[in-house]
């Protein structure tokens, strides 16, 4: 936690109100970690109870979004934090805008599964389950990498997004098959590519969040760079 | 103009920096404007160097991005704004990320206009000029509230998106049939239906930044709340 520099404040106030930020912050990745599991559950099992309870829990997610932002003016308004501190704030606010798409795809893949699969076609949905808990793990590292701030991990994380994205486009030219053999498979095989397009956006969800790190440890904008960029900068440095 | 308070300051120079940022903002949004205005001009005209022209530059609209993120950290580190400079400061972080992804879908129109469409269903793209005009439109009036901060005028907007949306389902109903007609025109047909879902998500954004106007103005986060619910909250103060 040393790359933090939390605990070098005069005011012991300060960073209380810093740490109970960043414990708001794990505490709603947790959350939309859970969202998300469950989700991919729901849409497997058929669970319409589960997948119920994520819709209903999207607002919890979007609560905690408004209260971290809140909090971050706040402490800006009052104690006016300058440098690495500044930049903790601002990747926070950054974070949870992203935390908060991600659970909105939790809430979406279970309307889908509720609203639009019949009984028929929920075979569609197994080729989903193994891109799902692939960005579920992306997700439970970026939150792990995030808590520490951990540069190393960020740019293991941030490369993997390229195996979501073949996966993805594996699964697309799948489900394109379908649609070719039954012509009456067309509106479950959509939405079936609906869910594996919202799934394959957390992959780039979490390269962002990966990017706030960057800018938090090195204090640099890394974003809109080639992988390639990428990587030599972060070497230089 | 007269509800930014700007001109309010001690500092003549923290003055200029403010509107330095708000113009900044301005010509990134009327670059953007223009992208999307090209892109859509190049699908349906399938104007390839048009397309070309607009996926290079994309980098320009990127680039303002960060400059203007930087900027707003600067401001803050060095002016330590509060109430409505740090909301408007908050807004424009905020506001120039959801351009920025709304320059992303000009790219992504133009990218797969270039690549995917066969002579022969270039027919399908006109489905989606009509959409893609409505958002442009959407995308002008939210950028001339925004500088102008018009409450109401964003509020008539943040109403406009549901048309959008309606606009955006007669779409999909149609493309689906050109599917179940032909098998062969279902490739065409899913890169018709990524480009619709694009255009549409720009209504979103639009809505979302007519909600930093309402943030700004009213002092209040009203993300997340039902259209009712904003109705009755900007009703109330």
């Amino acid at each position: 936690m040393e790359n933090l520099n939390l605990g070098k404040h005069i005011s012991g106030q300060f960073n209380a109100e810093l740490e109970h930020i960043r414990t708001q912050v794990m505490v709603m990745g947790g959350l939309v970690e859970q969202q998300l599991t469950d989700a991919i559950n729901a849409m497997h099992q058929a669970d319409e109870e589960l997948a119920r309870r994520v819709i209903e829990d999207d607002r919890k997610v979007n609560n905690m979004e408004v209260a971290i932002d809140e909090a971050c003016v706040r402490i800006i308004a009052k104690r006016q934090p300058t440098a690495s501190d500044l930049r903790l704030v601002m990747a926070i606010t950054k974070t949870v805008s992203e935390l908060e798409r991600i659970g909105d795809v939790a809430d979406k893949i279970c309307r889908m599964a509720l609203e639009k699969f019949s009984q028929q076609h929920k075979p569609l949905l197994v080729n989903l389950e193994s891109l799902g808990r692939h960005t579920v793990q992306m997700l439970h590292d970026v939150l792990d990498a995030f808590a520490r701030m951990d540069i190393d991990e960020a740019v293991r994380i941030y490369r993997e997004d390229k195996k979501v994205d073949q996966e993805y486009e594996g699964i697309i030219r799948q489900l394109m098959t379908y649609m070719m053999e039954d012509p009456r498979s067309i509106p479950s095989v959509l939405t079936a590519l609906a869910c594996a397009r919202s799934i394959e956006r957390i992959g780039d969800r979490c390269q962002n969040i990966c990017e706030f790190i960057f800018y938090f440890v090195k204090g640099q904008d890394f974003r809109h760079r080639s992988g390639d960029e990428v990587e030599s900068l972060l070497a230089k440095k």
